[in-house]
This record gives structure tokens, C-alpha cells and sequence, in this order.
């Protein structure tokens, strides 16, 4: 048993913008030279989420409205009175989606569903560069 | 430690369908071999999601009812409108639930509160056979 | 690779109060001995969960607000019919969050963003003492 830790960057336009990582973290998986185990992704940040989803362009749009829904931007939020920052909204999204996401690998395959990718949402709400921990664990 | 991948298979009648899976992840630890450690659950899919509730009928009722607040069905999701399955919904409020869900275990026991069970929910929109990830790790 | 099973506990005053649990957490990492790995931590019953949030007055309220609007206190539950503790809400709010956060550390450090804390929300309807499960695995 092994604990690789290896980290992910992208950029996002924030505004939830939902970018597609199954592909860096499946490489991720590969490097690590391990066959059996999981990936622990985690956002070290508290306006952003991992998850899964089948990932097209309906349902991200179907995502970003239902995001709405689940916290409007518009609401007279405490954070904004506080601290002006505008991104009450994008707090309470993330924290109700969750930071951290566990997937198993098998044979050195994620274990995803033919039509699932892993997620990140960047709830915040301007653009930014981000930086994801990547832990595997495994044999 | 030790790294162990198994699974489970059940069939739902989806629409939000939940499903006491708690026996057999139990099962599944003490065929393990292992007295301490953790089950990873998985779904490999983009329509369930893992999480647990006390099992009980008015508990299963209220869950189904808050998901269809959550994300009703009869909205007009892009992704009904581009693939027409229907399921969009279903894929809304599995992506908000999650995947994924560690349960530790000590002593070959799941450390579950008395009143707590671990649940399947099938989000989809119609009955299917499930088969869920169990990785179970630990010495 | 080793697994050590802790717990701690605190006392809440229910009606989603939201506790900082990251201090504690941090210090039973470095009491594990552990350099890398990650710390579980999980919530043995059904009216509580773990998340992330930046942990200020504001979004500590934002939060509260958003729970409400989730799963409001005042619907007609089947749970509070058929048991009448009046805590259906607690319910659905915590499995709809979930009870399960899993954390990275790395050289002994939590690898949380500077602004981001780990909560537990007592969704429940009354004080209660707690004991939530930490899982720390790692090397």
C-alpha cells in the first residue's frame, strides 16, 4: 500500500462553471503506477465542488440553473454585508455540494460509468486558477 | 492493510426509488476478513446517489417529496430537450447527492448510529438493475 | 500505512448550530504520529453532517437560512406524524448533505484552504452532545 499525493491546475470562468477532470485525474491514476486503490480529490477552498455527472452540454446548463435554484445569487446574503465580496451564494453551494469526492480504481480504471465524468464546479463568482489535491491510494 | 474490490447488485423501481443497502455492505465487511478500516461505496452511474437516513416509511416518503422540491421533474431540464429520456431531473439531484459515500467499520462493525442505515437512492425514471462498487480497505 | 480509530466529542445546541471541528480534528492528526495520508471523518447517527465552509459569522447565518429553505422546519413530515419528535427536517437536511467527509494530510497538515474550516451542523431540534468518528489512515 501506497499514498502518492499529486495535485491537478486549471483555470474556470467561475459563475459555476463546470469543468470536466475525469481525464487529468484518470492520468493521475495511471502515473502512480498503482492498480488497485482510490483517488481522493479534495478542493482546498471553500467556493468550489467535486462531483459527477454525465457531462454534456444540457445538463451543465441544467446544472447551473438548478445551482440557482439551491442558493440565488440575488439573496441579501450576511457574508455580502460583511465582506462585500458579492459571493455569498457561491459559499453556501460549495459547502452543501461538498469539497471532497472518493473514487475507486480497479486495474488501473476509474470505476466510473460509461457516461459519468468526475466534476469540478467552480461556484465562485469570478474567473480563477485553481489548484485540486489529488490523493491515491493504493497497491 | 489490505485493499478488497466487490460489489453489489439489486434491482429499484426507480423515481427516486431508496434502498436499504445496510445488510449487504455489512456482509460484504465481515466476508472481508478485516476488523478495522473503511467501505468506500460507489455508484458507477450518473442517475443514484449514496448517503444515509433512518430507514423508516415516513422518513422514505419525506426524502422523495424534498427531492422533487429539490429538482422537480416537470421543469423543462436542456438535457430532456436534446436527449428526450426524460431523466434530467434525475441527474440534478444525483450529482447534488453524490456518488460516493466511506463508511468506517471497527472490530468488523460498520459504525452506524442506531437509528441509521445506509441508502441507495435510484434517481432514475424508471426500474433498473443496480450494481454498486464496495472497496473495502484496511488490516 | 496505518489505521487509527479516534473520537471526539463536543456539545451543540441543535437548530442546525454549526461547530468549527477543525482544531480538533488537526490535533488528532498530530497526535496519530502520521506524516501523509487522510483523516475520515464520519457522523454516527442521522441528524448530522459534515462539510466545509469558511467559518465566519455571516456565512455561519447564510447557512442556517439556506438549511431552512432545504428542508423548512414548518412542513407537514410523515416522520413527525408517524413519531412525533418533530425533527423531520433534521433528517433530510443531513442526508441530503451527508454524514461523511474524507481530508487529506500532508506533512502533517490538514491540506484545507486558509479560509475553509471543517463544520459539523447538529440538524437536529434540541441540544445534543455528539461523537463523531475520525478514521485517520496514513503513513
Amino acid at each position: 500500500m501506497k499514498i502518492i499525493n499529486e495535485h491537478i491546475t486549471f483555470k474556470t470562468k467561475g459563475h459555476s462553471d463546470i469543468v470536466d477532470i475525469t481525464g487529468q485525474v484518470q492520468r493521475e491514476v495511471n502515473s502512480s503506477g498503482l492498480n488497485n486503490g482510490s483517488v481522493l480529490v479534495f478542493v482546498p477552498g471553500a467556493t468550489g465542488s467535486v462531483t459527477t455527472i454525465e457531462y454534456e452540454p444540457g445538463l451543465v446548463a441544467d446544472m447551473k440553473a438548478a445551482l440557482e435554484t439551491l442558493a440565488p445569487q440575488g439573496l441579501d446574503y450576511d457574508h455580502n454585508l460583511k465582506w462585500g465580496d458579492g459571493n455569498g451564494h457561491s459559499h453556501i453551494r460549495a459547502s452543501m455540494l461538498g469539497p471532497s469526492l472518493v473514487v475507486p480504481f480497479i486495474d488501473e480504471r476509474l470505476t466510473l460509468g460509461t457516461w459519468q465524468q468526475i466534476i469540478f464546479i467552480d461556484m465562485d463568482n469570478r474567473p480563477r486558477s485553481r489548484e485540486l489535491i489529488l490523493q491515491i491510494t493504493g497497491e
